[in-house]
C-alpha cells in the first residue's frame, strides 16, 4: 500500500497564509525604499539556489526568508513609485485578492460548461468596461461581438490577424496554408509585436508595411491608403491594419477615423491595440482618443497596464465573433458538450491561442467593484495631472527639450547636447538606484521616457525625480 | 487641481486580505458539498449581476457575499474530490501562496533585464524540475537548451512547431511567409491543438497527417515513416512530429524512442506532449514513460496538471534553444539594454508568443519546496494505485468493459450494452451532482473516464464513485 500524501491544510493554508499576505503588506510599505532597477548581475540569483530540489519539504516562513534574501534584491520593482520605466504595469489591492480567489478556486473556463461563471463573469465584465471606456456598440456581447480576457495584447493582435487572414481567404488559410501573399499594414512606430505576429501566422514577416508616420508620430492615412492600393495593384491581398492609439514608444495616436474609413473602402480588417491608451477612456475628456472606432474590426486595452488590474488582463474586443470563432475553433470529442452544442453560450477557448484558461474576470471584477467609476476616473486623472506637470518642468528647462506631444501619461525628453549626453542623463538617473527611466529614439534621436503610472506614485516622487535629474544635468554641465 | 486617488492601504490589504484568505480555505473544507458539475443554466450567472459597473466603489465584504451567492453557484468545481471529468487541474496550498507573492509583487519577466530574479529562478526551478523527472541533459539551461513556464501545452506546441518551421525553412518561412508545404504528423489520438497550432502557423491544417494507432491507441512508427517518405517524395517538407506521451483521450503512450529513430534519420524535429503523464516521472518507476526522450528537440509537461501547481504552468524545454529564439526574436529600440546586448542572459520573451509575462515561476518553487521530491512522489503514487483498484473494480464488473489500457490515473471503460446504456450511466453519474466524469470514443464506441487526480481526492471518494455507479448500473437494468 502506497503512504498517504500529505498536502497543506485549511488550517495551514489559513496560517501560512497569514504570513505571506503579511509578507506582501510589508512588500508594499517598503517597496519605495528599494533601489528601483535590481543591481543583480547575471546569476547572481542562480548562484544563491541550491543547485538541486529538496528531497523533503520545507516550511513557507524558510521559503519567505529566502524571498527576502535572494529573490528581492534580484527584483526590479515595478510596483515603486518611483518605477517610470517602459510602461505602468500597476497592480492593486482588490486585483491582487480577486487573484487570490482564482487561484484559490482553480477552476478552467476552456468552455462555457467547464464553469459557467467563469465564462459568464468575463462576459460580463468586458460589457462592463465597454461601458466604462463608452466603447462602440458593437463590440457588446449582446451585439454580435464581444469581448475575452487574452494575455497580453501580443496576443490579441495575433486572434485579430487570424481573423483578419481567416475573413480575407474565406478559411483557405487555415486549411490550405498561407498559399498567396497576404499583406498587413502598421506604422513606423507601432510595436515589435506586430513583427512577431505576422511571422507567427505563417504570413511572412516582409508582408508587413510599415507605414510612414507624421511630425507626431502618428500613421499617415493617405500613405496607408496609397500601400494598400499598391500592394492591391500587385495582385496580393491586404488582410489587416493594425493602428495604435498611444504606441509605446511616446504615446501617438493614429487617427483610427480617416485609417478606418481606408479599412472600409478597401475591405480590410482594422485592429486598434490602444493597450495603455485605452484606459484613460473611463474619463469623458480623454474618449475623443477613440473617434472613430466604429469602424474597427477588433480592438484591446489592457487593464493590466493602467487600470489597476494586476498581469494578465488584455481586453480584446471584437465587433463580429464569427470570423474569430472559425479561425480558432476546433471540436474534438471530449469536448464535445450540450452547451456548446445548443450554441446559447460562448466557449472562449475558440477565442484564443491556448486551450485552458483561469477566472481571470475576477479580479477586474473586484477592481471596478471596489474602486467604482469614479475611483478609476480619479486614479487615471492623478497621473495625467502628474504628467502635464512634469511636462512644464521640462519645457522650463532650456538644457531640456521635450521629444514629443504627452496626451497622457507619458513624457519623452532629450538632452539638448544630443545623444551624449541624454544618455549620460540616463545613466546616471538608473545609477543611482532611486529612479528607473527607460529609452526609446524618435526622429533618429535617443530620447528618455518618465511613464507616470505607478499605483504608488504621488506628485513627491514625481518631484523627487526631477530634483536628481537636475542634479544629474548640474553634473553633465 | 484634481482629487487625489484612494487606493487599497497595506492595512486594508491586510484586513480584507484576511477575509478573502477565510473565504477560500472555507471553499477548501466545503468543496465536496457542491454539486459538482454546476447546475447552471445558460445566462443565470449574468442574470444575477448587476448590468453596468458601480459607479461608486463596493467593500471586499460586498464583494464575497456575491461570491457566495452568485459565482459558487455557476462553478463546476474541479478541486472536489469528486471531480474525475477531464484531466486533474489540480492545485494546492503552497501554490497558492507562490501566486500571491507573485500578484503582490506585480513585476515583469519579459527581459532580464526587467527583473532578473524573474528569469533566473524560473530558469533555475525548470532545471530542478529536469532533474525531478530526470530528463535528458540537453533539455537542461547548462546545456545548449533549456526550460520556460507556457501558460498551456497548446502555446508550448506552437512555440515548438514555429521553432520547426524555422528549421526546415532555414528562417524563410518567417521572413517570406509559408510559401512551399510544410507537413506535419501527430496520430489520430493526439490532441486537438495539433490542428489548432497547425492552422495558427499558416501550415494549414491539411498538412497534418494524422497517422495510425495500434491496438493500445499509440502511433504507428512505421506509419508514421511511410507517410514522411511520401510527403518528401512529393516534394513537401516535412517540418515536425509530435509525439503524445499520455493521450487526453486516453494515456496512451507514443512509442518516443521509435518515432525518434525515426525523426532522426529524416531530419523532422521531434516535440513530445507530455501534458499529464509527465509529472508522473518523478517516481522513478514511472521514468520508461519517457524511453527515446533524448531524440526529442522539446518537450512539454504541465505540473498545473497533475503536479499541484496551479494553472498556468506548463513546463516547456528545447535541446536548442537557437531555432526558437530565431523563430520568435524581434528586439526594437525601447527593449534594448546591455545584458541583453552581452548574451550573458536569457530574455524569455524570445521563449513565447507573448510579450510580457508574469513571475509564475514562484508558484512551482513554493510547490516543489513545500512538497520535497519525496512528497510529489507519494502524491503521484496514491492517484496511481487508486486508479489501479478501480481498474480491477471495473474489471470485475460484468456489466462493464475496460476500454484501454490504464497506465497511470485515467480509466476508460464502457457499458457491455453499448454506447446508449453508457451514455445513460454517464447521464446518470453526473445529474446526481456527487460525481463528475467525461467521456471520450476509442475504436468508434462512447468511452466513460475516470481520471483519479484531485489534490483532495481519497480511496473514499473513488469508492463512493463506485458505489453510485453501480446503482446506476442497477437502476439502467
Amino acid at each position: 500500500m502506497t503512504e498517504r500524501p500529505r498536502h497543506m491544510s485549511p488550517d495551514e493554508l489559513r496560517a501560512d497564509g497569514q504570513a505571506v499576505l503579511e509578507w506582501v503588506a510589508r512588500y508594499w510599505e517598503r517597496v519605495h525604499e528599494f533601489p528601483v532597477l535590481s543591481p543583480a548581475r547575471p546569476g547572481d540569483v542562480r548562484r544563491a539556489l541550491p543547485p538541486t530540489p529538496p528531497e523533503v519539504g520545507e516550511s513557507i516562513a524558510t521559503i519567505l526568508a529566502d524571498l527576502d534574501a535572494v529573490i528581492v534584491p534580484g527584483l526590479t520593482h515595478w510596483q515603486s513609485p518611483n518605477f517610470f520605466a517602459y510602461f505602468p504595469a500597476n497592480a492593486s489591492g482588490p486585483a491582487i485578492l480577486g487573484d487570490l480567489v482564482s487561484a484559490g478556486l482553480g477552476v478552467q473556463g476552456m468552455l462555457w460548461a467547464t464553469s459557467p461563471a467563469c465564462t459568464e463573469l468575463e462576459t460580463h465584465v468586458l460589457d462592463w468596461l465597454a461601458d466604462l471606456l463608452a466603447l462602440p456598440p458593437a463590440f457588446r456581447s449582446d451585439a454580435a461581438g464581444g469581448g475575452v480576457i487574452q494575455d497580453t495584447a501580443s496576443s490579441a493582435t495575433l486572434c485579430a490577424l487570424l481573423a483578419a487572414r481567416e475573413r480575407a481567404t474565406d478559411g483557405a488559410a487555415n486549411e490550405r496554408g498561407v498559399d498567396r501573399p497576404l499583406t498587413v499594414y502598421a506604422s513606423t512606430e507601432a510595436h515589435s509585436l506586430v513583427d512577431k505576429a505576422v511571422g507567427i501566422a505563417g504570413l511572412g514577416r516582409r508582408q508587413l508595411r510599415r507605414v510612414p508616420v507624421d511630425e507626431v508620430f502618428a500613421m499617415r492615412p493617405e500613405a496607408l491608403d496609397a500601400a494598400i492600393e499598391e500592394d492591391q495593384a500587385a495582385g496580393r491581398t491586404p488582410c489587416c491594419v493594425i493602428a495604435t492609439v498611444g504606441t509605446t514608444s511616446s504615446t501617438a495616436i493614429d487617427p483610427v477615423r480617416a485609417i478606418g474609413e481606408v479599412c472600409r473602402r478597401r475591405g480590410v480588417w482594422l485592429h486598434v491595440d490602444a493597450a495603455l491608451a485605452g484606459n484613460a477612456a473611463v474619463c469623458p475628456e480623454f474618449r475623443p482618443l477613440h473617434d472613430g472606432l466604429e469602424l474597427a474590426d477588433s480592438y484591446c486595452v489592457n487593464p493590466h497596464k493602467w487600470l489597476l488590474t494586476n498581469f494578465d488582463c488584455d481586453c480584446f474586443y471584437v465587433a463580429d465573433r464569427s470570423a474569430l470563432i472559425r479561425a480558432l475553433s476546433v471540436l474534438p470529442e471530449y469536448l464535445r458538450n450540450r452547451a456548446t452544442e445548443s450554441g446559447a453560450v460562448l466557449d472562449y477557448r475558440d477565442w484564443q491561442v491556448p486551450l485552458g484558461r483561469r477566472f481571470r474576470a475576477l479580479k477586474l471584477w473586484f477592481v471596478i467593484r471596489w474602486y467604482g467609476a469614479e475611483g478609476l476616473r480619479r486614479h487615471i486623472r492623478h497621473h495625467v495631472a502628474l504628467a502635464r506637470e512634469f511636462a512644464a518642468w521640462v519645457e522650463a528647462e532650456p538644457r531640456l527639450v521635450r521629444a514629443a506631444p504627452s496626451p497622457l501619461n507619458l513624457v519623452c525628453f532629450r538632452h539638448r547636447a544630443g545623444d551624449g549626453a541624454s544618455q549620460h542623463l540616463l545613466d546616471a538617473l538608473n545609477g543611482s538606484g532611486a529612479v528607473y527611466l527607460t529609452h526609446t529614439r524618435l526622429a533618429n534621436r535617443l530620447v528618455l521616457r518618465m511613464a507616470i503610472g505607478g499605483t504608488l506614485t504621488a506628485r513627491t516622487h514625481v518631484e523627487g525625480a526631477w530634483r536628481r535629474m537636475q542634479a544629474c544635468l548640474d553634473r553633465i554641465g
